[in-house]
This record gives C-alpha cells, structure tokens and sequence, in this order.
C-alpha cells in the first residue's frame, strides 16, 4: 500500500517537513517555516527543485505553522485534501528512558512527553504543540513520534553513567542520553549497505559533524556510545557549544566575574566552540576562511575541533576493540574535505589512510588502498528516516 | 660531590618526606607528618625499615610542623646538624603558565607563587607556607620548586584550550594544566630505561591511577596531552572525584536542589568518583572487595573507571598516531592486577595483549608475546624525582 507520510522537524522557532510516498522513499516536496511566533515567519516549499517563498506571514503558534503548511500545500496542489496524508512522523528531541524505539503517539506518550520537558525545556515543548497542532487539525491521522534519543537506549550502564552520587541519576535521570540518534542510525545502515556488509558484523564510528556535531560508535548496527551526554552541550566542541569541559571552570568563573550559574552555562551553550575560540563565526566554512586568510585564532578553532573528534575516534575504537569503518556526515562532514583530511591524518599505524584525491572529490569511500578502515561521506537525511520510521510502525 | 637532599611533598593537612643521598638516590629517612593543625598530628619516620610513630603532637603551622620534624631528625641521630642539609625540594602544586620546568625559588618565585593562588586555593597557600618555614629555620639553605604542573607545559595550544570564549584563557588563564607531572615523568623516564630504548623514539601513554588519578600521551619524553584539566577535577573518574562530565548537569543540580554551585562542586570533589557510584568507599581495594561480594553498584563503579582509563588510552593513541607503551603506576596501577587486565582487555587488533600470568605475578612487562605493545608495572616515586630535579639545578 502507497503512503503519504509527512516527516516534521520542529525546532525552538523553525519547521523542516518532507512529505513523502511510502515505501517506495519518493520525495513529493520538502521545505521549511522560519521564525514561528513572529510577524515574519518565512515560508519555502521546494517543489520538483523549485523554490516558492513567501515573506513576513503572520504565524504567532505552532497550531497556525501548522494549519498554513496544510493550506499552502492545498494551495499549490501538492494535495487535493488534507486527508490524503496516511501518516505524520514528528522528530521529538528527548524521550528520557522510557522509549528506545519510535512510537504511535496516544494520550500516554504526550503525557510521557510532558513528564519529560524537565530534561529537554527547549525543545519537548515544541514538540509536543506541533502533535496537538496535528491532532486538532486532523484527528485521524495516525502519528508517530521519533526520538534523537532513542538510538543511544542501547548504550550500557558503565557508558550512560556519570561518575556522581547515585540518587542523581535514581532520583533525578541525569545521564547520558546522546542525541542525533534518527542521523546516527540512518547513515550508519548506509553505510553498510555501500559497503556490502552486514551492518551485524561491522563496528562503525559515525561522526555527525554540523552546527550541533556528535560522534557515535555504532558495533552491529547498535549503539554503544556516543558524544552529547545529558544535554547537547557535551561531547564536541561544536559551533557556540564547548562541549566536555572541566567542569570546574564553570564555577571558577561564575565566582570571578561574579555571574549566575545559567549565565555561565548560556555562554557555553552559545558563545563558545568554533565562535568562541575564533572570534570569527559559528559557521565552520567562514572560520575555515579566515583561516585560509592567515587568521591564527581561526585556525586554531579548526585545530580544536579536529582534535577533539580524534579524540572520540581514537577512544571508540577501544571501546570496541577496533574500527572498521568511520563515517562523515553533517553540514561539515559531508562538505569540509580538509576537515575530513586533518581527522584522518597520521593514522597509518592504526589503518587509517586517506587518498586525498578520493576525499576531494567527496567519493563516498575515500580510504586509501593501504588503509584497512574504510572511511565514508554519507548523506544524511533525518526526514526520510523519519518516513522510515513512520512507515515501519504506523 | 655527595648532598643531602630532603624532599617536601606537602599537601593541605600532611607532609610527606624522604631525605636522600645524591646523586647516588641512595634513601637516608623517608616519613610523614599527619593532621598539620590539629591537636593530635601525628609523626612516623622509617629507618632502616624501622618504623617510629608519635601520636598526640601539636602541630598548628607548618612551621612547626617543619621545625619538628628538624628536631626528630637531630633527637634520631639521623642528622648531627641541620646544615648537613643541602637542599630541599618541594612539590608545588600549581606553576601556572610561569614555571616550565623546576627552578630554585628566590623571592620572585614566591611572588608568582602568590600570584597563582587563585589557580590552586588549596595546595600553594600551603607549599609557600612551608618554603617560609624552611627560609625561616634554614635561612641559607638551596631550595627548589618542583611543580605538579610542569611537564605539562610542553602540551600544544589546540590541546591545552578549552573550546570556551578566548578572553577566559587571555584574562582569566583558564586552560588545561594538568597535574602529577613529576610522577609521569619519573615514570616514562624508567619505562623507557627498562625497555633499553631512548625514550626520544617512543610513544608512551603513563595511567598515574591513585585516589588521584590521570593519565599522560608522553610522545618522545615530553607530554602532548594529560587527563586532568584547569583543576585536578577533570579527566578519569577517582576515588572521589567525578572527572569529566557534561557541565550542563552542576548547573541542573544546582537548580533542582536549589544549591549553591560551589556546593555541588564539592559534591563533584568530595562524594562522586567510586565512592558516589558504589555507595561504598573511595578506596579501590574496598570496592573491589565489594565487587566480589556481589555489590552490584560497587562492579559498576569499576567497570566505569576501567571504561574511561580506556577512553583516553584511545584518544591518546589516535592523537599520538600509534603507542609503544602503556604504562601502570600509582596505588591502583601498581597493585590491581584486575584493573589492569580490564583496562587492556580485547584490544588484539590493536596491537594491545596480556600475559595474565605476568600480570598476576606483577611483571615489570606484562605483555604477551603476541602483542606489539609494551605493558609495564613501573612504581612511581615522586619524592625521589622531586631529589633528582633539586639535586641537578641546585
């Protein structure tokens, strides 16, 4: 049977959406609403490669996001009626412990939703709208939810926990919970796929590298590890995040200068990584011109930030007692190739070798003949999991 | 030309002593002194294996702590005058960004120690206590600092920052340090020695795991990263001490319990580690007594630490491009023969393999003959190091 599954990815203030036809993965139209909750919201739907936008729209809640996307794909007649969509999969960022797989949303899933936006303030809530956006507009569609976290469900005890008194993860739930689980997933099953391996028997390190950037050892198709820890903020140094930091400094310099602890913690989630260090950007490719252009400080923050994913490899890799593929994917990872290059460099001895002439030109393998890790540019894409999902369990 | 030299190894309330014959590192005396400040200190000192201990001292001040132990040494025949003294080394904690290497301390030093009180609020005040102890009691005598923080200096820039706003390293001089130098390089030094290699050609990754515990990349016989950060908090998971988490989690305490955040940075110092996830002790020999009664959480607490010692085994290789070494000392590496083997264990495609009998008997090398990489027991002996360095710039 040919589904219409619409694939929705609300973030504080944006809406990504793919509508697709299941199971044969066909792209009907795909696009985004920027700025939700002002008075101009952005409105881009991309149709057969072509892009419509429309400016300053009005779209003070999630429930009128929503309903103007319905409209506009009526409008432009990707749809006769609304009721032609079977499914709606919604990316929810943090489903705690209680779901280590995607889920049909009922009552008790919202209310498990709501018992969880402690752990995710930002972003659950949104989540959570958008469903009862969906459901006071179209009732009778079957909805699914599908969790950043859910992925990592499978890391052990030893790997999830954090070296503090035990009632804080009894009584509190702080852990490590890891995110970007629906990206880890989808590019690792790729990647075995291009490989023509079975997943089963191959450990797999994906790097995620974008604004937000994680890494994820993945040892027959499941998860292990991974980088982010109870929040987002942990792990890499990302585009304003510092991630793993001794986590003195925050008290040493809430005391210094005097500041809230939350102060503190804004200017780690927001003022540090690639931004902070460089003084330059946020954005990896205006750093790396900077760089480029003599700036010292700008190639610094590249040097960081290879570092620090070296260090995740190299400490996956004994984790799993070996490593047999390492993949890119992301904004940088599937773009930067010098970036790629630095991460891979000198690791002769461990089996990692780069052919710098494969990694320019973005092949989808681009080890070297010598090397025995096979290295892999992998496209993401979050939405079309999310069909996948959507699909699998409506 | 023959020297006493009498090592200092102060810490907040203790001092630990060992006075040697240089440069023939023969030991004349070696003792501490416990509960500095308090009405009840105690004294031990060993001679010839011989252990004499007085109870119930008052000791209020370093200075009479150090005055005491003069008095004993002459009241013990073990000197005949002080000025037999040559020279004392001291171990200071916190160098900063000043003080690469050992240096003979004059009233500048003391100055810049004083300027880096900030760093190290508890262990400099205490160190520059006793260096004005000594001047006040040995006026003439040659005394040297030996930093915790030294060797460390040598790190490179993308590995000693933080990925935080760059006006924190330049203002505030907040950046990895790293700690237990002059153990690490005592014992990449006799590694290196026993391996009859120079110790210019090898990698060496040096696990300093006591209460305290780091670990050290030593590439040719300078360090290029270590585990402990700004503070002696970061890095490996210890006795008490959480090591590195996702800062975002003091500031989720804090709010949840409504505590200061230098409250729980103290829970992060004094009651996390193995003690916070066992429930049980700090003490590795406890735990692991624990472990093998069934304590569940007591295994856990183990199976985390030997987790992140193997984390960073991994990064350091990757960032070191290879490893010849791996090297096991302090209190829990030289005698946890359990600890060891999980640490190295199912790393064969990594060159890394024991021979659990060695292992077991306490082998200097502990590798299997299949492995390509050297496993070493080494004891460390930072009060000998600390007599070296004194002897060689005095």
């Amino acid at each position: 049977m040919e589904n219409k599954i619409l694939a929705i990815n609300a973030g504080s203030s944006t809406l990504k959406f793919q509508l697709y036809f299941m199971p044969r993965e066909k792209l009907i139209v795909k696009g985004m609403i920027d700025k939700i909750g002002k008075d101009d919201a952005e409105f881009v739907l991309y149709i057969d490669q072509h892009k419509h936008t429309i400016k300053n729209i009005k779209l003070h809640s999630p429930q009128q996001a929503f309903d103007y996307l319905l409209e506009q794909l009526l409008h432009k007649n990707v749809l006769t009626s609304v009721d032609e969509i079977n499914s709606i999969g919604h990316r929810v960022a943090h489903g705690g412990e209680h779901f280590s797989q995607s889920v049909v949303i009922d009552q008790n899933v919202i209310e498990t939703l709501e018992s969880l936006i402690e752990l995710a303030p930002l972003h659950n809530p949104v989540n959570i709208e958008f469903i009862k956006a969906v459901t006071a507009r179209l009732p009778k569609v079957n909805q699914v939810a599908i969790f950043d976290t859910s992925f990592h469900q499978s890391i052990q005890k030893e790997h999830f926990l954090y070296a503090i008194p035990h009632r804080f993860y009894q009584d509190d739930h702080i852990r490590r919970y890891g995110f970007h689980g629906t990206s880890h997933k989808y590019v690792s099953e790729i990647c075995a796929e291009k490989m023509n391996k079975p997943i089963e028997d191959l450990n797999i390190i994906s790097c995620h590298l974008g604004s937000g950037a994680s890494i994820c050892a993945i040892k027959g198709g499941i998860s292990v590890n991974t980088s982010m820890g109870f929040t987002p903020l942990a792990g890499l140094m990302m585009g304003t995040r510092c991630g793993d930091i001794d986590p003195s400094i925050l008290v040493f310099i809430a005391n210094k200068h005097d500041m809230d602890v939350e102060e503190v913690n804004q200017i780690m989630i927001n003022e540090s990584g690639l931004l902070g260090v460089s003084g330059v950007s946020n954005d990896c490719r205006a750093v790396e011109q900077a760089a480029k252009n003599g700036n010292e400080r700008a190639q610094l923050a590249l040097d960081m930030f290879v570092q620090r994913i070296r260090a995740f490899i190299g400490s996956y890799m004994v984790q799993m007692g070996g490593v047999d593929a390492i993949l890119f994917t992301g904004g940088i990872g599937e773009n930067s190739t010098s970036i790629r290059s630095s991460v891979c460099s000198g690791l002769e001895r461990l089996g990692i070798k780069v052919d710098e002439d494969k990694n320019a030109a973005s092949d989808t393998f681009f080890q070297d003949a010598n090397g025995t890790v096979s290295l892999a540019i992998i496209n993401t894409n979050e939405e079309l999991m999310m069909a996948r999902e959507t699909h699998s369990i409506q």
